[in-house]
């Protein structure tokens, strides 16, 4: 079994789109608009047409099984808005991918967004992780470092504004990915710089603080192979080292983990050959930034699956990437996913 | 011969830092103080006793030839203070780095840093620009694409705010090294999160803009192995594809060049596996970011030499990274560095 541990719900139907752009217009006219969640009327139909002919079908061409799937990230937008905004979109966002789930249960795993937004408390969130979790399923959360959009002034990873986060993750027992949304910032290309960027934040941000020591138990992903960390790997180290740390592996790798969001060969096989394969979790994150067919292999860049089996891996390492890390940290998969 | 492309001046004499904490206290007094440029008393025999057993030690030992040597990057500060402040303390700095090469001009060429501010214009920057390589003989220059230090509130290098100092770059014929300074943002470490993702963030800048269209002359250096960009060269390469832009070699590698400040091996394999040997300058930025002996080798981190020496690697391609790569990016230091 292939379990893709990054996918957002890139296709929504365009109903999605115009409660935010309503959103947005009641902001435009009033920044401190409450207004009310309202509804937004999806088909069951519509959900299914908006997958079979994208996701379902790439799931189906590339051999891989489950997707742990979220909203889209570029969407989350928290820095739009104020924390009604964020609350009422996010419990949208949320409970679309519920029903997503609930119609190709062997298909998607629920992962949730949350309605972080800039100079606000971290307890909203806790609430909507809680009422995803315990109500609603949901196996993991996207957890979003810089709920600025790419102008970085709230507090870091290791403050202690996110301490009753990190408690809910670990009573809950499911793992935060830490992934940006669209940068609003035009020094930063979302895709591009901003979440790479952010990857590399986040992963320095643990390193250099008390989080692991005081939640032995949280597990964080950090996506698009980790940024620039595995690359950038004896830096890590050498840093690590020289502020008088353990090895990163003693440091970090019982609680941080990569993805395999990097979309070449010679990509994958540096994060490999450097991260040990119990850290590294398979995804694509289809359809997602890259959407191109690669003219040096005729496959999409994003089908990662190909360089993990091009890579010099054993039997266990492949499986260990493909399946058993997953459940390992997302261990509520075991309720929906056999 | 080898070529380091990517030195900084970290061991100064205790002198520098002196005059810039006395700059530090004028401006805790007043942030509008303007003061003097004053001087700062420095022996010759000072400069060697900061170089001997440190530089020109690890050059000897690890048989390199010449340093492209530039003023200590995370010191450049220019968030600190205001115009005067940056103006003050740019000149000192560059006027030591002149002195260090005169005492040594067979082991160090001089690069400049620039009076950037916060919110000032570009001019003073071409002005020192011009100082340094008309009148001092400097090969090269460090642009700090974000001198806020972390909170990247300035205008992207695709502004137009910046065509100034490219037309005098390509007038004067010497490259840009896009190098940040220290994060003044507790969101960023500035060696482990700062640099690379300015590294990565510059880069992205460059591709998706018109700067090369409009300035075919130009060159720029992407320091620390080019951030997170040669590990996620599919990424790139696809971005660009679905922006409709040219192959990213057509687009940016007649003007985009990446050192090998990456410290370990694997890196190292992954940066020269996807960007041609053309492109790619040997550097170390010893002794800097990252300052121990890595456990794993015996060696230190910042001994990049080794890595490139054990690269699978052909003759002709070890002497463009070596050296014939950093006399075309450089072209000026035939003057300086026979």
């Amino acid at each position: 079994m292939i379990i893709d541990c990054h996918g957002h719900y890139t296709t929504a139907p365009g109903q999605l789109g115009d409660y935010r752009e309503a959103q947005k217009a009641a902001l435009a006219a009033d920044p401190e608009h409450v207004g009310a969640k309202g509804t937004i009327s999806i088909g069951d139909d519509e959900i299914r047409e908006s997958l079979e002919r994208a996701q379902l079908r790439l799931q189906q061409e590339r051999g891989t099984d489950l997707t742990l799937f979220s909203p889209r990230a570029s969407w989350m937008g928290h820095h739009i808005g104020n924390i009604h905004t964020s609350r009422f979109w996010t419990e949208h966002c949320n409970e679309l991918i519920r029903r997503v789930c609930d119609l190709y249960p062997q298909n998607f795993a629920p992962v949730c967004q949350l309605p972080q937004s800039p100079g606000a408390p971290i307890e909203p969130s806790v609430h909507e992780l809680r009422r995803c979790v315990d109500e609603m399923g949901f196996v993991g959360a996207n957890v979003n470092p810089d709920p600025s959009g790419g102008y970085w002034d709230g507090p870091p990873l290791a403050d202690r504004y996110w301490y009753p986060l990190y408690e809910a993750l670990c009573e809950l027992n499911v793992p935060a990915m830490v992934h940006v949304s669209a940068a609003c910032n035009p020094q930063f290309h979302t895709t591009g710089s901003h979440y790479l960027g952010a990857d590399t934040t986040a992963f320095m941000q643990l390193l250099s603080s008390d989080v692991f020591a005081d939640f032995p138990e949280l597990r964080v992903v950090i996506p698009h192979g980790g940024g620039a960390v595995p690359y950038h790997w004896g830096r890590f180290r050498g840093l690590a080292q020289d502020m008088g740390k353990p090895a990163l592996d003693e440091l970090l790798l019982g609680n941080v983990f990569f993805d395999t969001c990097v979309y070449h060969q010679a990509g994958i096989d540096c994060l490999l050959a450097v991260i040990p394969a119990d850290n590294v979790l398979f995804a694509s994150e289809m359809i997602g930034a890259v959407r191109g067919v690669d003219p040096e292999t005729g496959h999409h860049y994003d089908d990662t699956r190909r360089y993990i089996d091009a890579a010099r891996l054993g039997d266990a390492e492949r499986t260990k990437i493909f399946e058993t890390n997953a459940r390992r940290v997302y261990p509520r998969l075991e309720g929906v996913a056999a």
